[in-house]
């Protein structure tokens, strides 16, 4: 399992690596988390700067792409050449995006029917047509939309499910959780998750 | 208000980067979150390799210094050159540390009677006579343990919440929650922060 996830200049540091740390948390051959970006060197919102580990072209060929979201998104999805570098196939590959990442999914033509995302994306995605529900993570098919930065736990735990099945992702889910608060956590994780494992796709709204 | 996120190989993603995107929220001139480092890059515990922002002399001019957890926490503590480094002075600092963090506390002679902490550290800390509790968060005066990945919410809340007050850090906290659940998470966040937030300071428990 190829986990690519998409980290570009001005990226959240939350989406990026609190998704990062969780699928690293699993430990079964061949499962494989990276950091995916299109330099060299990629720079946070919040100017911590930090080294790809994959070129942009890993994320064609992973099992699962996850974008989050960041203060460049909407120069990056107007970026013909970087768009242009994406070949992503939902029929065989788990792609999920966290906030102001549906909008990649929006240009890359799989934005599903039905999303969550954050206040600030909200009105932008809302405007394609696109049904927005005030949740933290919505399904449809293999394509999995997240909203609010600490959402990426959920998100990590859908992929980790989808994989693995929805014990292995809340035994990972437990690890993380605050101390004193590790059985309320995971089942509002189990609650939130488990309802979109297996959730028909749907025809994605082309842009 | 400089604040100083010290940042060591093996470093944990999710207690350095949450920490610094919930902090780096605050809009609030002078106020400044800095990834805090002896060398100029260091790698975490799931290979990202980052560049340090400040040296690791920032941290005892800092008003704020974070230490989280990692892999190598206790080759870090057992390496003098880099213990005889910091100068902390839990006075004028407010002095935070997440999991195995709390071993820094330990070894720089500030752990508190009272701590939080992760499974795998608690025995560790437990060997010392501090009194491990369940909980996310425990303050003692300006001293405050976190255990559980995800207390990092917590911990940066409960530094905004000392700096600036508890409203402005439950207004930050709100932002960054996941959608659907933001009213119950900054209800959780208040009843966790609230009472960590005018504790006496206790002597601490020197090695």
């Amino acid at each position: 399992m190829k986990i690519a996830i998409v980290t570009l200049d001005g990226f959240n540091e939350i989406d990026s690596f609190v998704a990062l740390s969780i699928l690293s948390r699993v430990k079964v051959d061949g499962w494989s988390v990276q950091i995916t970006a299109p330099e060299k060197s990629v720079t946070s919102m919040n100017g911590v700067e930090i080294k790809a580990r994959q070129k942009l072209s890993f994320a064609n060929e992973a099992d699962v792409v996850l974008f989050g979201s960041g203060t460049h998104t909407r120069n990056h999805i107007d970026n013909a050449d970087l768009i242009a570098q994406f070949a992503l196939d939902p029929t065989r590959q788990l792609i999920g995006a966290q906030c102001s990442g549906a909008l990649f999914l929006h240009r890359l033509g799989f934005l599903p029917v039905t999303a969550a995302t954050d206040a600030k994306t909200r009105p932008l995605l809302a405007a394609t047509g696109c049904l927005i529900e005030d949740k933290p993570l919505i399904a449809q098919g293999n394509i999995v939309t997240a909203g609010g930065c600490l959402s990426s736990q959920y998100l990590a735990g859908w992929v980790i499910a989808r994989a693995l099945g929805l014990e292995h992702a809340l035994a990972i889910l437990e690890h993380v959780a605050p101390s004193g608060q590790k059985s309320s956590f995971v089942k509002t994780a189990a609650d939130i998750i488990k309802p979109q494992l297996n959730v028909p796709s749907q025809p994605a709204l082309y842009c």
